[in-house]
């Protein structure tokens, strides 16, 4: 085990110091913004029980949970009478020790293996080895937590939640299997005055970011009626799939997906005018009411839209924000408006997202609990604030004043000056050897540390400091007991 | 999978926002302290390599650690020549299907399984179906962080680390299988002024949380001194062992388990006088110096005890500090100098504790950095400050002021003066429909809003609002354009 080359699983990062303080920039950031606008924070565990996770995110997301092993003898529970219970069947693979003498040593109850080798079924063993599994959002989480604790809440509930969630994802420039995400949701009410909301949030933050985006927002209700205006309902996941790749892939091969996804071509003819719709907010709607005109879901998700956008305008919003009729995102459980936030100056992806998803808390035996919420994606916008050179210089979290050591009674005359320095609220340190002065200066460039206290023998005489300006090298002497004027 | 009963793993928990609030009081008072002594902070994965957590807790340890199972077909490596490879012998569960000719239908690259009931061998199977586990403590991962990014960090390396660590231990009142360690370290000096800088930080987060505490110091050169004195350095381990309970267990117990453990009736009859060392430091000072004469290892672990002491006493230390030979804190790494932080007022165990560990980075390959630190045990402190009503009222971070919702055209005139408010940087919110009154202010009531605004169509004609205190029930008309003075 000595002299291995220590290294992290692939897909997770390490956090130095630099880039916690930049993390930390956007968390304190967005978190200022969610409890201004009245959302309170709480947490969940990292592990979710798997009865909890499995079936929520499609079968692809199944196969992405993270999970663990249960604790102690785990092929215990794999038995012959265990497996019969819950199969039916005898265990694939393995039998109770009970059932087989054997004069070999057994390990603590590890049941003999016995040869089923053609009826062998790898996700049911797997269920039986691992209960527990990392938590893949904040979603379902949020769910779970809602009907759990619902008598303690008080409804309409608003949180939010930044914590880690874990995807055995491929890993890939900009995609990890450890990341953070940033969910501002409330729980308990249908108004659309939520929906206002959420985009105030996203302004708010964005513009405390001094990263200017474009928030997008649609309804699935307006995606439902086109699918209706055109004759063809049942088929609305296959178009929402197709276009929401258009920015990607564009028209031509959005076209394409469709037919692929058994769209007829007089359909696609159909949807080329709602594809190519551009224009002003107006426009979009006058265009939108004949197309709709008999599709009463339709109707009314452009009228909740209108009603968002017209709200949003007689408010401060500084970010722009348009309705864009191809936005439609994956995830099939919106019920209701739908938000996508880009950025405006650089082509890299959404920022954040979100939507109303109504009766989020029915796959767990409450329903009717209606829901809005987005999730800002950290990481992306790490990305973006570093690229853009947009992470303010005063974010620095780091020693303002570094004591050198000159040696024992030297020390304990800085030790005295560190504790007022402290007192006064500046983070301080002293160096722990009296070594070189030209090692103790190298600290503090590499630290970045912005001064140093020089006290000397004579200094200590005089009743002064030598202050060392180290970005512009310029030194003064200064009074000991006025040290903290001159380094705020 | 509908209408099930959700839950959570058993030993972890949920935080609800009064939970929340307090818990991040907790956590922000240290790291402003952390960060006031030049520390900064550090992420590292919730998950690690196996390599890197195995063998460093001790064999318990190891069962202690919660595994993640591979990704994918995790069966699939558990094969015969792998198996033959990696142990020389073959794969006591399954062999590689490539092997075996078989109609049955198989399951993508499943192997077949393969009757070796007397050979298996579960923690073998375990190794190869499991890579990666969950952080068991934050010191092990700064080793690695530590060793891993070496060239990038700046030495001596002053980091904090605030996350969560799992343990599969039997969870039990006030013991977790998910909680938060907060730990601060020093890598790189051996320097005595890092474990007075280390009491220093104790002592500031204890009084910033109102919390009076006992810090307890001791060398563990003393005790390996002491071992040497009696004549038995071999059973260091015992000693300390044995002598670490003495709080619990007293005198009697210690005596009997030293017994057990091996040693002499004379070897324990000449431990008495330690076991029962009171008095002053300077009295238990001059004792330990006649013991120790003849241990090099003992003396010099006195002298730096007393050197840090005697600095503590020139320092603003607000908290009592005691010298205690009894004190050993099981873990063997310890070096030099350890702590422990007891409340004062409470008996409910340690609060905090650590000491000197060189050679830390040694079972990664790196040997000679020397490091001190201490972790702080939040969920401990949490109970505590709970218990003794300790935490201040001020920290509840919830909405200041709610809007009362009359009506579309009374919302409209509201969200106006709401988002005043929130430009003052006071969180507010508005009741999202105009349903009774009566609900609106439970609402507020519920989620301890301190005051109501309430604007319906008279007062908007007369440019007023009406403030309702929801503490006192006191009601009164202020100007629209003034209300932030009378929330403030």
């Amino acid at each position: 085990m000595a002299n291995q080359k220590p290294s992290i699983p692939k897909g997770t990062r390490d956090f130095l110091p630099e880039e916690m303080v930049r993390r930390n920039y956007i968390f304190d950031t967005i978190r200022a913004v969610f409890e201004l606008y009245g959302y309170q924070p709480v947490e969940t565990p990292a592990m979710e029980n798997l009865t909890t996770l499995l079936g929520k995110y499609g079968e692809e997301g199944d196969k992405l949970l993270f999970r663990i092993l249960n604790s102690g003898d785990y092929l215990k529970g794999v038995t012959e009478s265990t497996s019969q219970q819950v199969t039916g069947h005898q265990s694939p693979i393995a039998s109770s020790p009970q059932h087989h003498s054997t004069t070999a040593p057994r390990h603590h109850g590890t049941p003999s293996l016995v040869p089923r080798p053609s009826s062998f079924d790898l996700s049911r063993f797997t269920q039986q080895i691992s209960e527990k599994g990392l938590r893949y959002d904040l979603t379902v989480p949020l769910a779970r937590f809602v009907v759990q604790h619902q008598h303690k809440l008080t409804f309409p509930f608003k949180r939010y939640q930044i914590q880690p969630v874990w995807r055995a994802d491929r890993p890939q420039k900009g995609r990890y299997r450890e990341f953070f995400q940033c969910d501002v949701d409330v729980i308990g009410s249908d108004s659309l005055l939520y929906e206002v909301e959420m985009i105030q949030i996203i302004d708010e933050i964005f513009t405390r970011l001094n990263l200017p985006v474009v928030i997008r927002v649609n309804n699935r209700k307006i995606l439902a009626g086109i699918a209706e205006a055109i004759g063809v309902s049942e088929k609305l996941t296959d178009i929402t799939t197709a276009i929401d790749k258009f920015d990607k892939i564009g028209l031509d091969k959005v076209n394409e997906e469709l037919s692929e996804r058994g769209l007829s071509a007089e359909s696609i003819e159909r949807l080329q005018s709602v594809l190519t719709l551009e224009g002003k907010i107006k426009e979009k709607k006058g265009f939108l009411e004949q197309l709709l005109t008999g599709s009463e879901t339709g109707i009314q998700g452009l009228e909740e839209l209108c009603h968002v956008l017209k709200y949003l305008k007689s408010l401060d919003v500084r970010n722009k924000f348009e309705f864009d009729v191809r936005l439609a995102r994956g995830l099939t459980y919106y019920t209701g408006i739908i938000i996508e936030v880009m950025a405006r100056d650089i082509s890299i992806g959404s920022l954040c997202g979100g939507g109303r998803y109504d009766d989020l808390t029915g796959i767990f035996g409450v329903p009717g609990l209606f829901a809005t919420g987005v999730s800002f994606g950290a990481d992306r916008i790490y990305d973006v604030l570093l690229k853009q050179k947009l992470f303010p210089d005063a974010i620095q979290s780091t020693t303002r004043l570094l004591f050198v050591n000159f040696g024992d009674e030297e020390e304990r005359f800085s030790m005295k000056l560190l504790g007022e320095v402290r007192k006064a609220g500046i983070p301080a340190e002293i160096y722990p050897e009296a070594v070189k002065l030209k090692k103790q200066l190298d600290y503090a460039n590499r630290k970045e540390v912005p001064f140093v206290a020089l006290a000397g023998k004579e200094e200590i005489l005089s009743g002064k400091v030598t202050l060392k300006n180290m970005k512009t090298g310029e030194q003064r002497s200064v009074p000991a007991n006025r040290l903290i004027e001159y380094i705020q």
